[in-house]
C-alpha cells in the first residue's frame, strides 16, 4: 500500500464525511474541527467569489477558536455550492425545495463550485483557489424523480443530490473535476501537500513484487 | 432506503467487483458468472466496435454456458478498455508496461469506451451501445508516478488506473460519463431496466418524514 509521510500535523476544517473520506482514503492522518461561520453570501458578491471567501474564512476561523492546535498544523478547507441560473443552492430545507432543485436541472447543465483553503498555521500563509465542474443532468421522468427524492440522499447536499451516492443515475455527464463535485478536489489538495513539502511520497518497500 | 423492485432475475456476466459494487449500490440482487471469451480485437476492427462487440459476447456466452439460468433472465454484461494514440490498451502485464501506460497519459487526454449489453433471456432480444469518456491526466512528476505503480492499484485495471481509488489524484478532468470510466455505465443501465418494466421503482413508505 503506498502512503504519504507526513511531516506536519494535518486538521481538516469541515465536518463532512465526504472530505473525511478523501483524506483517509490517502492514509493521511488528521484532526477534524467543524467550523462556525456566517454562509451568507454578501450583496452583489459573486458565486466564485463567496465560495473562495467561505473555504478561507473556515479555515481561519478553525485556527482562532481551536486553541489546542498544534502551532505548525496545516488546516485544509473547502466549500462547495451549486450555481444554476444566476443562483447559489445550498442544501434543500423540504422536499419541495429539493423536488425544485431537482426538476429545474432535468436535461439541463448546472455548475459546481468547490473552493478550498490551505493555511499554513506557523508562517500564516494561506492558499485558496477555486475548481469548477459542469454537470449534465439526463432527463428525469417523475418516477426517478420521486424514488431519489425518498432515499433521503438529497437533504444534507448542496444542490440535492449525491454523485458518488444513488443520484449517479441522475447524471448523464460532467466536465471537469468529479471530486470537486463530491465536495473536495483532491487532485488538488494533494500535489499542494506535497509541492509545500508537507507530506511526502513514502519511500516503496514492495517495488520488487511487481517486477 | 429507495429501493427497485425486480421483475425479473438479473444475472451480471462478469467478476469486476466494480460493476458488482454498482449493482449492489442500488439494491439490485444477481447472479455473477464470469464469460470466458477471447478478447483479442479482429484484424482493422476499430476500438468502438471491438468494444460493443465484447459486450455482446459476454452476455451471449453466460447464457450459453451456464444451464441453470433462469429461463427469463436478464443478463448484464459490460467491456471497458481504454484509447489513446490509436491504439487499444488493456491491463498493464508488467511495472514496466504499467510506467509506459501513465507515462504516456502524463499532461494529455485519453479516451475511455465502455460497451454494455442487456440480454433478455426469454424473447432473445439484446441491447448493445458504448459510452465514451475523454479523461485529462494532471503532468505526473517521478516521484509520483513511482508512488502509484507502488501501490498495486494499475496491476489489474485497463490503462493501469482507477480513478474511483488511488489514481483519482493522477486525473485533472474528465468530459463525460464518470460511471463509465470506472467501467459500467450505470446512468446508462438503470433506465433500460426500467423502461423495458424488468426493474420498477419501489413504492415509499417514509416521504412523509422530509415533509
Amino acid at each position: 500500500m503506498s502512503q504519504f509521510l507526513q511531516h506536519r500535523p494535518l486538521c481538516l476544517a469541515s465536518s463532512s464525511p465526504r472530505r473525511k473520506m478523501f483524506l483517509k482514503k490517502y492514509g493521511l492522518q488528521f484532526d477534524c474541527h467543524t467550523p462556525k461561520i456566517n454562509e451568507t453570501p454578501e450583496k452583489s458578491e459573486s458565486a466564485k467569489s463567496f465560495v473562495k471567501r467561505m473555504a478561507n474564512e473556515k479555515a481561519l476561523q478553525v485556527q482562532r477558536t481551536y486553541s489546542k492546535l498544534a502551532e505548525d498544523v496545516i488546516i485544509l478547507a473547502g466549500d462547495t455550492i451549486v450555481y444554476f441560473d444566476g443562483k447559489i443552492l445550498g442544501k434543500p430545507q423540504s422536499i419541495q425545495d429539493a423536488r425544485t432543485m431537482l426538476t429545474q436541472f432535468s436535461g439541463k447543465t448546472h455548475q459546481v463550485f468547490s473552493g478550498y483553503s490551505i493555511l499554513d498555521s506557523s508562517s500564516g500563509n494561506q492558499i485558496t483557489d477555486l475548481v469548477c465542474t459542469e454537470v449534465r443532468f439526463l432527463k428525469l421522468d417523475a418516477d426517478l424523480l420521486e424514488w431519489y427524492l425518498n432515499s433521503k440522499e438529497p437533504f444534507d447536499k448542496a444542490g440535492a443530490y449525491s454523485i458518488q451516492g444513488l443520484g449517479a443515475i441522475l447524471v448523464e455527464s460532467i466536465s471537469g473535476s468529479y471530486s470537486n463535485v463530491v465536495g473536495f478536489p483532491i487532485e488538488c489538495i494533494i500535489p499542494n501537500l506535497t509541492a509545500n513539502g508537507w507530506i511526502s511520497f513514502a519511500e516503496n518497500t514492495q517495488h520488487e513484487v511487481y517486477t
